[in-house]
């Protein structure tokens, strides 16, 4: 069997594997820092031969940042396999405080069975597994099963600036049935998780004028509206006591979860328990008819991230302040339109705010939610994968997170997105002392293998 | 006629009289500063002897921070006469940044007019009105038309802490008609006012506990109450659109304006074209039902003067915030009651707030509104002296801040205060180059003589 054959390239050659996985994430590939610029280029370039190597015509293209890698493996014998773009990026985040990492976050080093690194997770090691399991296929001789592309960003960590603008212009050459890509973590170590949907967000800025410098509260007290006190009324004025938004039309195109999701969120989500031991809360709250486990992933939200106005030192301050300025934003599921949405928060905000007072509104964010069909072909394959490489089904999970390239891919190339994650959870991303277990590469590696061989079957 | 003489006893020495003064002045009695406790013991020594000078029974009492001093004119012949109480402070606010003064703070030099120093307008030189007057009155002879009382504070700048004990520790002592004192402005530099109430003030602060640390919002948002959302829909709670405060029985005990006083206050009071001027706001905004003059005066009020939670800083942070903190406070009117706005104000905001996040209310600070007679023999005597020396009827105003001590002379001692303002509104008051108009200390002497001279024959 075909599949087989090319895990057993992978097991023959595992030194050398976790040799090239180390080259990868020597490279300081911080897309946040001007002074990696030349690390940028010479990762892209390496992440380019390893694809050349694999057989794929790989190239380099540029942007106003960091390049991105783009492959193609050609049209393959079977004219009906589908066409899968594998999406992953190469940067990633500075690593903070070298005091606190336990080996240097460019030295490579593997302890207790993980690799730790900058990057390890998040996502080079999670990369490593695409492109290992394209060199191990490759190595068996047989002929692609399924038509391969790659697409390997240097710019996830700064927002993804150029990646629309790469999308958009080479719509034809980046055409796929799917998306693949593997950037998150499973539910825990054990059990490997498929998620279907994550939620889109709507980031808001709120400033309140008044008087045009900080008033004595005893001399104009009563006679001049507060911009605090505005400002605390206008955000009420958003959601109810129940915790249900009230802003006109905003539940109008929420798509329900199914019965399918529900009886899954309940068998598989989390509980009431598992809410307040994480977080401390002395009780769970939101929209009423939900559960906490639907309110997190499947609900839509609006949340104050900050608020400032006035004195806030210690003691006592008697002023009227000049100024208050809130931060709010908004997780959207499907199938709310971001536009609107953002459109009928600022008519709600407007039609609070009175006259007394100067109201301006910014937007720092502006992202789609994302929700993909359970049973496609792709996902039904995918989770056979995570079976054979786990040996248990993978959980179907909506993330309460966003993630904007999901709502992208789908926007401009039509394709679903299949989420493969093989990091753990507390794998320290973005923290020091990020790691990647050894056993979640190789597990990783055959389940790409096995997912693009049952693919190949799948049409 | 008796007044008259002690008139002239001023004029004739009038050097020698701004020169001490000048000498009062260079005292560096910064209360707030430890450092200069030495000075703030030279300082009440000096006006004891001053005091001991004009014949009074002087002597410095001793508290937990700085010295208090007291005088006594004892008995007088008129045995029907009234007793007044002259109350003022030595301790002035820290003179900032040097730089910004024309001339050093505690070497008080003469420029256009007026004394510049720290502390001329705030108390010193409206205290040396007091202990001149009283010089001048004893250098004609004539025996004491009212008896004399001192009490000169030197803590008034850090809230005065000891004046309470003080007083109920000597409640004999101090037994005075009325208190007089000399700590505010004119209405302007032409016209004199009489202020005859002070707004009380009951400052709060709420901090709303959730998650025991911040959340991602993606993560968790939807499914715990946010701090910052309840934070504002508990504050939103205490006050409608309108501006008409929500919280239970907080209007019930507040007595309404006379028809004299809304006259008064439509004639001389604050206009909106004024308020709008001087605070750039947009519109006038408040209580339904009063003018601009009376809300910021003679109403109550609540005002957030401090707003914190989450991430404040530039661009956008996804958290749902650990804490949520107002600073809230409101100003009181006669005759509401501290204790029991207080207590109304906590269960407000108890019963507004959810079971789902920890809350907690602390006082900074617990005053009652003043508010005294207009028509009592020492106000019209006031109105009569202040006419005397200024040309002009005084205004009578309603004070929108706050007088600790006011309520306190009243509660403690039974006496109401008469405020007798010499300085200019502008007078730089706690900044840079603060000053006092040599004839606002020749015509406040004045009038403290000629309303001593008119309580003589009021009663």
């Amino acid at each position: 069997m075909s599949v087989d054959a090319a895990i057993a390239v992978f097991d023959r050659n595992y030194d050398a594997f976790v040799e090239d996985l180390g080259t990868f994430l020597r490279f300081q590939s911080v897309s946040a820092q001007s002074d990696h610029a030349g690390d940028m280029v010479d990762c892209a370039r390496w992440i380019s031969r390893q694809l050349a190597t694999a057989g794929l015509d790989a190239h380099i293209v540029s942007t106003d940042r960091h390049p991105v890698v783009l492959a193609d493996s050609g049209p393959v014998p079977d004219a009906n396999a589908p066409t899968l773009l594998f999406y992953g990026h190469y940067d990633v985040q500075p690593p903070g405080d070298l005091k606190l990492w336990e080996s240097p976050p460019f030295e490579p080093t593997i302890r207790n069975g993980a690799i730790h690194a900058r990057g390890s997770a998040d996502d080079k090691g999670q990369v490593m597994t695409h492109l290992t399991a394209m060199r191990c296929w490759r190595e068996t001789g047989m002929p692609w099963p399924v038509r391969v592309k790659f697409l390997i960003e240097g710019e996830e960590e700064i927002g993804s600036p150029s990646l629309p603008d790469v999308l958009r212009k080479r719509v034809d050459e980046l055409a796929c049935d799917y998306v693949v890509l593997s950037d998150t973590a499973k539910l825990n170590a054990e059990t490997p998780s498929l998620a279907y949907a994550t939620r889109g967000l709507i980031y808001k800025e709120i400033e309140i004028e008044g008087p045009r410098r900080d008033l004595h509260s005893g001399q104009y007290g009563g006679a001049v509206a507060n911009p605090g006190n505005v400002l605390a009324r206008i955000l009420a004025k958003l959601q109810d006591d129940s915790g249900r938004i009230t802003i006109d039309g905003f539940y109008d195109k929420v798509r329900e979860l199914t019965d399918w999701e529900k009886a899954h969120l309940k068998r598989a989500g989390l509980t009431d328990k598992q809410l307040l031991a994480a977080t401390g809360c002395p009780a769970p709250a939101g929209e009423p008819g939900y559960t906490s486990a639907e309110r997190c992933t499947a609900r839509p939200t609006l949340d104050v991230n900050g608020l400032l106005t006035g004195y806030t030192g210690e003691g006592a301050a008697t002023i009227i302040p000049n100024r208050a300025t809130a931060k709010v934003s908004m997780r959207l599921v499907a199938d709310q339109d971001p536009g609107t949405i953002s459109e009928a928060f600022d008519q709600a905000v407007r039609s609070a705010c009175p006259p007394s007072v100067r109201l301006s509104i910014s937007n720092h964010t502006h992202c789609a939610a994302y929700l993909a069909p359970t049973d496609s072909p792709a996902m039904k394959a995918a989770a056979a994968a995570l079976m054979a490489a786990y040996g248990k089904p993978p959980v179907f999970t909506r993330e309460g997170g966003t993630l904007p390239i999901l709502p992208l891919f789908k926007q401009i190339l039509g394709a679903d997105s299949v989420m493969l994650g093989f990091s753990v959870p507390d794998c320290n991303l973005h923290g020091p002392n990020e790691f990647f277990h050894v056993t979640d590469f190789r597990r990783g590696t055959q389940c790409i293998l096995r997912f693009m061989g049952l693919m190949a079957s799948s049409v």
